[in-house]
């Protein structure tokens, strides 16, 4: 039989899947389960967007330009110069969701074996992308007690090496929720200067900011045209997750016309998703508006009621819509295993998604879970209040 | 300036790109310009797909499976069965176009420096997942007095080496139009078990075959089912290019458990297409019929009209939609945007792929173009003459 490669091996499985299994024998049991794991937004989609694509008049469904339609790139541009980041349309490339984005950004600029440093805990599918794309992932640790701030400068300095080749960054952050501030920005600005490297931003939940905080975008940052790579997406913005469009942005040129070259192999972006993600950008600040209350309002609900169970600790998310709270278990893979599988109130229960596929290093954040507070304020009530019943249950 | 990986610089630009600055003049001058050029049918998608979409109800975008929802890879299966390929749901998992099914069986199958052969001239875009996936491609000569058939076994046996994880063919072929027969696919079936290599089928052109020819699938081929993968596409099939819905299909369940990896690290095929390539499963035959009539038709006027052109040679095509003709010129290069700046026949001019972008050994099919026949028949023998004058102009 013909063998499997080394690095599909290694690709990592999604932290959630392994639970998959579990989840389903608990729908067979007939338990209703709150899902705290998952990043997929109960918030409707605009309605302008979905319209736009019912309303379509298409004879053929062609391709698109590789980088993305004309159009749809100058209107992005117009919303960065709105957002404060003074980019063209020609320095944007349309990608199929923010996960192209990232692969186009890796595949341009790290070889085999080249480095990307990463505060951890982080989006777990950087993990997939690294191995997929024979980059090695070099983590750094950022502290629940923090609320996940930006570690020490000193401690990234250590870790560069010449095979390092950028700075990761999702800000706000998932799965922790923090929102860089601008002086940590310029903190991570002058070290990719000093050292010649790229700063890669996630920046997809750019919008979801509370308490009045505001984002602040790389691009925000003056001097750092040639090391600033942004990756976005509409996934969230609009929770238009399914539409698998985003962009890499960057004023370099040389990273532009290299991920172009990786856009052209794969053709264009999906072409009723562009339909619909160029509507969605007239969105109106309302829809905004009401979004950001009802997430922050929810924030205020599960971290009141979390900071109430005893032995819990939580990082106190500013933005995203995620949040990792520290348990009093010792694996949280067990824990949440066991809450599908033997553990209900009245034929209730919850999927959380257990933290150790957020860090890179072994062994860290094995009693964490990331929760995802995309559901209803009366449903994260109800979901809390089963977790600490639940916490009081387990023994490991 | 930090600087681009090694791969990002030898990730090849697509070979009708670096036309396009001279398409764009040639617009400018009010020429027109017949497009031999591209894979883009002019054949209307079929109405049952574009209605789905428009009489969508979603009110959410969300994320589907990553491998595909349940439904659609139901249907995916009823119609392999149905062309007697026997595969299940849980054998096939939904990517983004075939482009991304080719990556994701490059990165389950090989590692940095591995090798796949592949008969050429072959789509160019496999250079660009091939670089993209660190993995060298190693080319077989097929030849035009040949017609494009498979070369002798002995030549790939001469290249198999440890590092060969695969060979890759295109079938029928894109740029060539070839249709490997049952004996072919027997050859290479017999060599691939032989060394314990995958055997890799793009078989996204399977209706478009000619003459009465049907269409031999490698997973038709008994006792390859631990070595062959499929990779397919919605495009062409049913003129859906912009959908970019693929799938990979494979009966070796660690071929599919790898590649689900890769496809969770992406989250998910886009939405919208799933729903437009699902709809298009219902599509008649009599769609079909009509599709392939009319290529078959263009195709023999085509290929009529070319072989009476003084010292140009044809290879004829079986199947796709696409030709390689060899010229009497030095550079298809030079000639190619020479059409487009030089060059018009009463204000027209035609738009041609320079083939040696098709070949991965250098300096071989410099003096060929790939001619599409994605036109209506009037424009293809009006291109065709526009050809035949220029031949007779052109000095190089």
């Amino acid at each position: 039989m013909p063998s499997i490669s080394v690095k599909g091996q290694h690709m990592p499985e999604s932290p959630i899947r392994k639970l998959v299994p579990f989840a389903e024998k608990a729908y067979k049991a007939k338990k209703t389960v709150y899902h705290l794991n998952i990043g997929q937004p109960d918030i409707k989609s605009p309605v302008l967007a979905m319209d736009a694509v019912a309303n379509h008049s298409l004879e053929i469904l062609a391709y698109t330009r590789s980088e993305g339609s004309q159009e749809y790139r100058e209107k992005i541009a117009t919303y960065y110069q709105n957002n404060n980041i003074p980019v063209e349309a020609n320095e944007i490339i349309v990608t199929t969701g923010g996960s192209e984005a990232l692969l186009f950004a890796m595949g341009s600029i790290a070889d085999a074996g080249d480095e990307i440093i990463i505060p951890e805990p982080f989006y777990a599918n950087y993990n997939g992308f690294a191995t997929a794309s024979d980059v090695n992932i070099v983590p750094v640790i950022s502290k629940i007690e923090d609320n996940f701030a930006l570690p020490p400068i000193s401690e990234f300095e250590k870790l560069i090496t010449p095979k390092t080749k950028a700075i990761l960054i999702c800000n706000p952050g998932n799965p922790t929720g923090y929102l860089y501030s601008k002086e940590e920005i310029e903190k991570l600005a002058a070290i990719v200067k000093k050292h010649d490297l790229f700063l890669i931003a996630d920046e997809v939940y750019r919008e979801f900011t509370y308490d009045g905080l505001k984002h602040f975008s790389i691009l925000e940052t003056e001097g750092l045209e040639e090391h600033a790579i942004i990756i976005d997406s509409v996934s969230k913005r609009y929770s238009m997750c399914g539409a698998r469009i985003g962009c890499l942005v960057s004023k370099n040129k040389q990273v532009i016309k290299t991920a172009l070259k990786f856009a052209q192999a794969r053709l264009s972006p999906p072409t009723f998703a562009q339909i619909a993600s160029e509507a969605a950008l007239s969105t109106p600040q309302s829809y905004f508006d009401e979004v950001i209350e009802e997430y922050q309002e929810r924030r205020n609900t599960l971290v009141e009621n979390l900071q109430a169970i005893p032995g819990l600790k939580v990082g106190v998310p500013k933005g995203a819509f995620y949040c990792i709270a520290e348990l009093p278990v010792k694996n949280s893979d067990a824990f949440a295993q066991w809450l599908l599988e033997e553990f209900d109130v009245n034929g209730e229960t919850i999927m959380v998604a257990p933290a150790g596929g957020f860090y890179s290093s072994p062994g860290v954040g094995l009693n964490q879970i990331r929760i995802a507070y995309v559901l209803n304020k009366e449903s994260l009530i109800k979901a809390v209040e089963i977790l600490r019943i639940a916490l009081q249950e387990y023994k490991d």
